[in-house]
């Protein structure tokens, strides 16, 4: 399906939630995940089990990691010498990490992506100085999001390991998965769409980033609009790499989901764990809980998503 | 109750829970929470109110901060002319944190205190070395802690906004709180003690840290044990500070309770809110859910808990 | 004397170095020390004593550090068993700072300061974004200032230890040290003034950053600019602290110094074993070495000013 | 010329320096620049031309920079609005460094390297702990380096843009190029050996580093000795790099100079800029400047070393 310039600018216009939860609303789709639907998502655990859906925090360089975590011990086993407070022997260390890499679990706040030097709800970018974002930071989702999680596992319909790095799944395969998992995606709903990609990277490595990267087909936006998610993952970046682009939407999932939408995206989403659980749970929806920290003016943060069967 | 070093030696011996989970074990007392007990914690679920309980991540130094957390703008609102991908605007940062301070909230590993030169299960300390931890690290919580949490708020039992920060909590006082809270803390909880810490701070300031801070006396060490939590948490670092110290006893409770018994602590967790909604709820137990970062080889971990109603 | 708002005004368009070294110059005052000033520099050199002008790299907080330098090891001693080349045994480092704190001996570039939104040459200070300084960054110095310098010792004169920090050293008594130590400030000099902040410091603590900070009396920036130094140092930040400021005008010595004249400034030089050494040779001109890391972009650097004798 | 472990051992013996400046020495060579030799090298300086060798501080990761500096800008000219200081602009940044990568020009300190858990002087590898050195830091050259550079540059003497990344220089190369540049190596003196990488890697970018370094022949370590070196450096890292390891002295230079001699080593100069000013002033000897930071514990500090003709 072509789609030019003109079909995104009306895309984007159609799909806007700019001024839906009032002109200074900063949490965006958030506002879907009710009290009550955190209540129904947690009367639908059963078993207990609970799964991470984190990457480990990458600290080493790697094609699809340029920029890695740092990782440095403080104090560690060697340094009773040095002990200020006699008697009591501690290890500690420091980390930092740039989190949107593409290596990283994590969650992108509504100041993360700007259109035409606009941010959600039609702040300007430079509300975000370098002193952090003013406006629209991660501390929209400060308090946690807790809700259902709905895995849309692609590969596992098509009988694949993974997606062909230049598949984009379109709605036919979003309704069909549905269909088949026995899942209905709806309002407040935390979507994770299952690409393969953590299940490719571990058998190939790193450098499969260079072959591309399966993504969201551009048609998917509306219907994202339509069914009210309140946060949208994945185990690549919603967005596909490696297609051409269009000019000015390089990221058309980023630029539409996060900016017109006011939807948090979850990024590298480890998803392994998750789908494994899925089938032998039988069940393709769970309580999942992001808990980004509280970094004022954050413009994102790694996570390490938890989901409870 | 006067204490001296053989009594510490003593106690340290009897809530020993090393072997108790074999001698590989790096997970300790969270072996205690079973998926039945995140299944039934869940199960408690009613209004789907969520409150984070965890402080701003602060980045400015104060006296209980001498070493704050980094938070650098990578590409602000003004870098559109930096673009290096033609049409795309975004904000990305780095933070960079050493967790153990005083003003973060923060979760500690197993391999975060050592006694004697071992931690948790008799390993020993030179496992810590200045590549990270080769055993007990944060990985062993990194499938996430979701269960019932408990709060027991001494200031509201005793009728004040916060407790002299000499007071040290009493097992007397634990079950007082219990009583009148109509809750009991069982195997599996995460316990968190209330000293109204986060209010005195809020309401004078960071420089209290130089008048001490109230804590759980020693005495009830056993009695951790005995209920066989899963986790232990405080506004204050569970340990009281500014008392006289026995030797080689710096911090008994995270010595006693880490390194013997196998249980992580949370430090400097904000209560304030959760209080309120305990109240409001008038209820003193919730679903908690702490999911530290994949850091592999990490002392500890700055997380912000989540509990829901 | 009395100076207002308009004083500084005038003061500053009188000194202005915009344009005397070409429209798009970004070296400022760096353009007097010429290579034959260089060369006179290394001629005067006698004995082949060097001294250090630095602080050590303050790493932990203090009142006059709030934000202190990082060092980590990554590797130390005890990593031999995790050693990733058999045999290679080292031990290796990170650290990391932001130069500009009042504990850190460093150099301001000509983009630290803007007046009226302006840097030095009239640059927009819209050209400092979140991705640094694409105009008068400190890669203006990075071929490395290597000339004469010359110490100006006010406590010495005085008979202090060191200067009152309400002190501000006016023109006569630079003057009058000049006479005393038999030097003369000329074109493409390195100014330092010493206050005795350092020696202050170490015989009371950082404690004394609450009593205010001596430096150079506003009167003395027309001085400055007419006997054309390259660069001026001081062991406090040359604007005297603790004063009553005019509006618009915090620091007027780094407003007008850098801004308007195009002088790099040194900051809290250590100038302790220096004094000491000017006094053992009897002569307070030496050979001076301030060699800034290429930090491109960068608003200064930590430097470690060597001067030899 | 083949060479095995036994020959490594019994030359490491016989150059080794430990014990010459007495049994707690932490200068080593640095000894052998004594103030006259400061003195004669400054009264060298002639036309008073200034030359950085010092690389770009690269923030950019790259196949030879896999953990690249970082840069981060605290404020820059957007932040006027949120300014704590009214009427005061400015621009701030912080940056880090793990000094040791193959992309940086650093200076490494005498703790750096241990054979058989020894460092220089027969300090036990253990004295550098996870909080730094205690003996042997690069606080043993911060009163600066000062003193008589020389180039010995081996492409040119070769007539080739670079060597071979396989080539070893030998002793008859340096003495030959000693010999063509009239120039002698001596005591006390710095000396920096051109392999040409600096503009190979400008020529053909950082993906060489896969295809080996050129660097001394291990039979020079004994010259080395022989000539009494103050400092060795070279746009390489000494050690070549690439060729078959003997098992125990993976990168002798370092190991047999900095262990053994006590003689600090500059990695990674650039040489480029450098070499053709030795050209143009048809001198190859020159006054060298290298001050690192005041890094307490520190394995070594990026520099920025400054040559002066």
């Amino acid at each position: 399906m072509a789609r030019d310039r003109d079909w995104f600018e009306s895309t984007f216009e159609r799909v806007k939630n700019w001024g839906r939860w009032g002109p200074d609303d900063e949490r965006g789709a958030l506002n879907l995940l009710t009290a009550d639907r955190t209540a129904a998502a947690a009367a639908g655990v059963r078993t207990g089990r609970t799964v991470s859906c984190a990457l480990d925090l990458a600290t080493t360089a790697a094609p699809d990691n340029p920029r890695p975590a740092e990782h440095f011990m403080i104090t560690a086993g060697d340094c009773r010498g040095d002990n200020p407070l006699p008697g009591f022997e501690q290890s500690t260390d420091f980390f930092g990490v740039a989190c949107h890499g593409m290596a990283f679990t994590h969650i992108d706040a509504l100041c993360h992506i700007f259109v035409d030097g606009a941010m959600y709800n039609g702040v300007a970018a430079d509300e975000v100085s370098s002193h952090g974002a003013r406006r629209n930071s991660i501390m929209a989702a400060a308090s946690g999001i807790c809700g259902r999680g709905v895995l849309l596992d692609i590969p596992r319909l098509r009988g694949v390991e993974w997606l062909d790095p230049a598949h984009r799944v379109t709605i036919a395969e979003l309704e069909e998965a549905e269909a088949a998992l026995g899942v209905t995606v709806g309002p407040g709903d935390v979507l994770l769409v299952n690409t393969g990609r953590s299940r490719w990277r571990r058998a190939e490595g790193p450098g499969i980033i260079a072959r591309g990267m399966a993504g969201l087909d551009a048609e998917c936006v509306p219907w994202l609009r339509d069914r009210d998610v309140a946060v949208l993952g994945s185990d690549g970046i919603s967005d596909g790499l490696g297609g051409e682009a269009v000019a000015g939407w390089a990221m058309p999932i980023h630029q539409c989901v996060i900016c017109a939408m006011g939807v948090h995206l979850l990024d590298n989403v480890d998803l392994v764990a998750l789908a494994e659980a899925c089938v032998e749970e039988q069940r393709w929806s769970f309580l999942l809980t992001v808990a980004p920290l509280r970094l004022l003016g954050g413009t994102g943060c790694v996570v390490n998503p938890v989901a409870v069967f």
